[in-house]
């Protein structure tokens, strides 16, 4: 099957799906952009995401092209033309096309980018059943990673260390020995009964899939501690996991050599994933 | 005229000059560039370009997808195709098209684009005669600035904040009330007969204009003091510039609020202008 992406208005092949050398987010990383997990058709967390969207937008000095029911109706239109059941879709923004210069250009349509995919809730669970190894690199990150940018160089370097590492994530550390978060995700350490992530400052990415899991948790009486968390504090860890648009609620089993409680996915990561999946209405 | 730019093997028309969206210099900001300036006809620096071009690509696990000698003959083709006498050239290699995911994609051939536009020596010594204002910004940019890479909308934040002020370029400061670097360019001052410029660290780009220059100023014997300096170093400079391979030496007559020396053009700017411009051999 062709698979149809969303390019500057038009729906086409995505296979011949392109944009100009000039655009900015090729040249300047200037864009911003967002993943939408699509469960059963219906797509997960989209008033979050598009939210942060617009605040990311605003951040970088930018006004969304079009607005949120526009977003909404490419998106489902996406979902519909490439046959998604379960599925991601990803949502770019860039400053557009103009000769390139640093400074912003005048009177230039922003481009915006959306492409759709299949993914196997199979997959996820039996990957959830296993949990997944992180392995610690460097944050070497910029200033301001609350604001969901193009400039992915330094998780993109994070995530492969991670990986010829044989781990399937990287939890970037900050040059005081704290977490921030994972190279596409956040991260979350259970040390008996305290549950804790780190509190959403301009040193991590707020997650959409964070902030509704601390909602529907909270809905649950379960509390919720939002502070920094080192590798010491991982070793006291019975439970771990991250959470993201595209993971989910995913239980980690090892942190570089440390292995998380008996090194086996624990039961409260089942608590975690069902509380999430009840609240965005799946169970 | 149409102009030709060069996209993965074919010189193009510009204006329908085009990537995929799955680029990952598009989606990661996974790439690194050059820009060369071409003064009649001539490539200046390439060598220290290329060099630098190739460092950049081992900092971020690329292999070059072409030799030296390849890059030098397409920058060479487009000058000629675009009856360029003064002009610059603008090289990028990302990480090529692959299904978005952070972790790098196998077998996959990387992505080069190359532009060429004119420019005006004229221009550029009416400017250096005015000189330029500078205003001072946060250097929020990631910890390995030293590999020229795509993430680029720090420094494009950066540049913006200046212009909105009526300034030329910025000038970023990190946390501790030290300048860093320019948006594009390296940073120098004058106090008295000390020539001061940032040390090359991790903490900025060493410029290829910024070595050549540092070179031709000893063989001149003039000493240059590579250390580190703040806004109270600025207040005591008599003059002050920037460097960069579009600017070649370019004076600064205001940083913020600071007028440096008497506000214009220090009889200095002349002789290290000269100097570089004896260097690449055009005087």
């Amino acid at each position: 099957m062709t698979s149809i992406s969303f390019v500057n208005g038009s729906y086409v092949e995505h296979r011949s799906a392109r944009v100009h050398i000039e655009d900015r987010g090729y040249q300047f990383a200037d864009g911003v952009y967002e993943v939408f997990a699509v469960i059963d058709q219906k797509i997960i967390d989209y008033e979050g995401h598009l939210n942060r969207l617009f605040r990311s937008l605003g951040e970088i000095s930018m006004k969304s092209p079009i607005n949120k029911k526009a977003y909404l109706f490419h998106i489902r239109n996406l979902i519909r033309k490439n046959k998604i059941k379960d599925g991601l879709v990803y949502l770019q923004i860039s400053r557009g096309v103009a000769q390139r210069d640093f400074k912003f250009p005048k009177n230039v349509k922003s481009s915006i980018v959306i492409t759709a995919k299949k993914i196997s809730m199979e997959n996820y669970y039996s990957k959830f059943c296993k949990g997944i190894k992180v392995k610690t690199t460097k944050d070497l990150r910029w200033k301001r990673v609350d604001i969901k940018t193009l400039n992915l160089l330094p998780p993109v370097l994070a995530k492969q260390q991670a990986v010829e590492h044989g781990c399937d994530e990287a939890w970037m550390v900050d040059t005081e020995g704290y977490i921030t978060e994972g190279s596409s995700s956040n991260a979350w350490i259970l040390i008996k009964d305290k549950l804790i992530t780190t509190p959403a400052t301009n040193s991590i990415l707020n997650g959409i899939t964070r902030t509704s899991l601390i909602k529907a948790l909270n809905r649950k009486q379960i509390k919720i501690i939002e502070k920094k968390f080192n590798l010491n504090d991982i070793k006291n860890a019975n439970e771990a996991f991250i959470t993201s648009a595209t993971q989910f609620v995913m239980p980690v089993i090892k942190v570089d050599k440390i292995k998380i409680g008996n090194g086996k996915v624990g039961k409260n990561a089942h608590v975690f994933q069902n509380a999430y999946m009840e609240a965005i209405q799946l169970k």
